[in-house]
């Protein structure tokens, strides 16, 4: 048994919530929206260590496939292109397929920031002590506000050193709800990081998904090389419902455990989030170089380069893209996919 | 004596309060503000009744030359090119040197829109009258509300059939005094728009502002044609005080008119004025084609041609041009310039 455990990168994401800098090609993922390089450079750096993890594999659309070799550059790495958006159970899926039964299979979204890469090390060496007792491990966020815009993951009575049997999942709540969990402790935020022997979330998916396995193992076994990406495909994979990985197993398995982290994480999910998140002037404002303010709290100005100038601005989002240009207030965030749909043509 | 009366039109104007669709060589006289056609072609049109009005005189800076020419096209016309910007004492001043002393000036800004035109020929009719009898006439604007950033005249004893004694003019004042004025009655606003027989007020620039009359009148001795542009000699005009008319004449004269006027006149001096003359939406937006709106009031969005997408926004106004972006509460108007003079260098 190899003990290096294998990352897959999760990277077909369109993030139009980040609109519209994110679209098309350059997807949230593929963009500098904090730290240093994008969030998927950023992800490929997380797991590079040796000691810890395998070569990665990187699941992606076809139109992103250029755009991950770029940003990947020498990165030792298998590619796997899925030939249409799946949700996550049919990537998961075609992952577990072409692994090693035996592997420990990390999966996690390529979108998103972890502060403290020690603290998700940590995790992810408990998570892999379960995993191999045949857990289907998740990685829970410990809540510091009762954020109504992720699922909560309960957990139960404790299992291994770091971890939990999880209690129950509950749906993004009512405020009510996110402020009563985070009151009563024991709760985390569901961010979307598994971690299992590839051998158990196959047979898991063959008992509670049964459709999507096969579709996708087929799309694996028919798939095409082509360098150094294997193409699934199209004809088998459109075969597999398409489902969240959340749905589709873990909210039906009886032997999931949580590992709850506190890592500085982040998902980035909206303007209000990259706000956030980015150190601010002293004025609370988180702008571009070559912006100009006047009189101006709290605000967010992102510019390919335009010159942005604001006066008497507060709390509000100016985003320059192209011949694209969003004007909004922070809180109205979770709004952009109102504009972005009315102005980007679908990309599949 | 020739009956009809001889524009000069004042095109010197930067603008820069309708930064930055204003500036440069596109100054705000240039640009369709308001109604069909730049506020230039307008100004034109307003007096290009023949049965009234004589050739105009048209005075600009040498930056803007081709502009006017570009926008006037075949109106039959004479050009004054003032070599720097002198405040409106000097370019009077110049207008008047070169002028028959028995011609009638009606003098006006070349950025200001008049929705009434039939309004406008009655009281400058009413004015010639006035002007022909030695009176140096201004037109006062019937005032709507209590504005703040304008001058005021106060109207004495009736002269003519239309026309009062200029009592006092009032400095743009606090509001209560506004609003005090406005409950009154008796006062207008002073629209910089003035009538009066060329020899009268070269007898009164003599009297009240020798050194820019003298500086004004040598310069155009000295000009230089070139085509259908008397260019000013700089260096004689470059010894002329920088003085507004009213500072300068006006409110020294002792025999000044003001000729009250309905005529839905705006000076369109903000983006805010823009906003409020504009047909708006139901719901008070006041957008440019292609202008994306969701749960938006009151808004003023003009752009070049990028795509602006406004969500939950109110009262704001967002102007883009070129690579410029400039977003601010409508309210804010008045300090578009503290933005402008960081972006722009200064124009000559």
């Amino acid at each position: 048994m190899n003990d290096q455990i294998q990352p897959v990168i999760l990277c077909g994401g369109a993030g139009s919530r980040l609109w519209p800098q994110s679209r098309g090609l350059r997807a949230k993922q593929f963009l500098p929206l904090a730290g240093t390089g994008s969030l998927f450079v950023q992800t490929l750096a997380r797991v590079a260590d040796e000691r810890l993890f395998g070569a990665p594999l990187i699941l992606c659309g076809k139109p992103h496939l250029a755009m991950v070799r770029e940003q990947m550059g020498t990165t030792n790495s298998r590619l796997l292109v899925e030939p249409m958006p799946r949700n996550t159970a049919a990537a998961i899926a075609l992952a577990v397929a072409g692994a090693d039964p035996e592997a420990l299979l990390l999966v996690m979204p390529s979108d998103h920031v972890i502060a403290d890469v020690a603290a998700f090390h940590a995790a992810v060496t408990g998570g892999a002590a379960l995993a191999r007792r045949d857990w289907l491990v998740t990685f829970g966020i410990t809540p510091d506000r009762p954020e109504t815009g992720f699922g909560y993951i309960a957990s139960g009575a404790p299992v291994g050193t770091q971890g939990f049997a999880v209690d129950r999942f509950v749906e993004k709540p009512p405020l009510a709800d996110a402020e009563a969990m985070l009151a009563a402790g024991g709760y985390s935020w569901n961010a979307g990081i598994f971690l299992f022997r590839a051998g158990r979330m196959r047979d898991a998916m063959l008992t509670h998904c049964r459709a999507i396995f096969k579709a996708a193992d087929k799309a694996v076994a028919a798939g095409k090389h082509d360098g150094d990406a294997l193409h699934a495909d199209a004809i088998e994979f459109a075969k597999a419902p398409s489902n969240s990985i959340d749905y589709a197993v873990m909210e039906k398995d009886d032997r999931v455990a949580v590992v709850p982290v506190a890592m500085g994480w982040s998902d980035l999910g909206s303007w209000h989030a990259v706000h956030s998140l980015a150190e601010a002037d002293g004025a609370g404002n988180v702008v571009d170089d070559n912006v100009f303010l006047h009189d101006c709290r709290g605000n967010l100005v992102r510019s390919d380069g335009k010159r942005v100038a604001l006066i008497g601005m507060e709390n509000v989002a100016v985003i320059v893209d192209g011949d694209d240009i969003l004007v909004m207030p922070l809180a109205r965030s979770q709004d952009v996919r109102i504009a972005a749909q009315a102005r980007e043509p679908p990309v599949d």
